[in-house]
């Protein structure tokens, strides 16, 4: 049991925010000293109950979307993160997002949480594609199948959706976010922020 | 004629965020030596056209307009703004952005500008009240009366209308938003990268 200050971080595969906000919180959180809790969860049930729309407000909205991209590069060149820009936009995240439940608790869970968000915004992989997702375990060490078969499960597929329910829950609408002592930090560019509240 | 680096704010005064951003630009430009140029416009014919509703989007979500206000709250802590909730909002803001561009050229300008959003996010006051409005310009040593008959003339309704349609066009969503050499950033969170790509 650790007694280091705890930040959640609640993102979704699919979201170009969120691979901002999960590359910066991996090196932001091991400087600081704080224990990152991943909780990967789906805007897409959030979008249709809170706004009622069936893809991603970026497309449904093309003058967000056209800044969105372009800010988007710029933060990608400002962090030093890879970024090119995937031709299919958002990804179906289900099986990623089930895999990275599977390896919440494991050792290479933040690995394979990086090397999904590189796949999807710094290769243009689809990341929904099984063998894909078996290629990206295989990097981080891990052997495939099990974890595939274990994220096919039953269990798996309720804990994701108990996941994204809990995220309504907590009065969650985008991505990502970082709850800090039950304080919610919406937006990549709240880490810091987010970080000091955990120290507090 | 100046040759410092120029930033344009394009903010709008019942903006939450545009009164973070606004106070904020006002001492970061001063520190960094950026001259700044003040565009107010109006978010309502923005929001109507792009996202056929009639009422700010953190009214018509309320799950976004919870976490805003608590986010404002915060942020104001965070840089020592004055912050108390309004008990309207948004509040009619035509009235104040047309005596902001009579006072875009006029050293009372700036003044102005942070005594309306003071007023509107610290003080709980209404700036749609035309003594509201008087009272601000008096505390900033102009006379109120011509200046609002200025701001109630043909020629300034038509200059707030061009100006928004300006934002419009310029690919504007939301505010506060700042421009430096033709590059927009959306969001008082992108003050500083945008204080940078001026003095690039």
């Amino acid at each position: 049991m650790s007694f280091r200050p705890r930040l959640e971080c609640w993102f979704e595969f699919a979201s170009t925010y969120s691979y901002v906000g999960v590359m910066r919180a991996m090196n932001g959180a091991t400087r600081a000293a704080v224990d990152l809790v991943w909780k990967p969860f789906l805007l897409g049930p959030l979008f249709r109950s809170q706004l009622g729309i069936q893809d991603s407000p970026f497309n449904v909205h093309p003058i967000r979307g056209r800044y969105m991209w372009r800010d988007l590069e710029r933060l990608c060149e400002k962090y030093g993160f890879p970024f090119k820009r995937p031709t299919v936009f958002p990804r179906h995240s289900v099986l990623v997002s089930r895999v990275a439940i599977v390896g919440a608790e494991e050792p290479w869970g933040p690995d394979f949480i990086q090397s999904v968000f590189g796949a999807n915004f710094a290769e243009d992989r689809e990341i929904s594609d099984p063998s894909v997702v078996a290629a990206l375990l295989d990097l981080c060490g891990v052997v495939p199948e099990p974890v595939l078969e274990k994220a096919r499960s039953k269990d798996l597929k309720a804990k994701l959706s108990a996941q994204t329910e809990q995220a309504a829950n907590l009065g969650i609408f985008g991505a990502p976010n970082f709850i800090a002592k039950d304080e919610l930090f919406f937006g990549q560019d709240r880490l810091d922020d987010a970080i000091a509240w955990a120290l507090r």
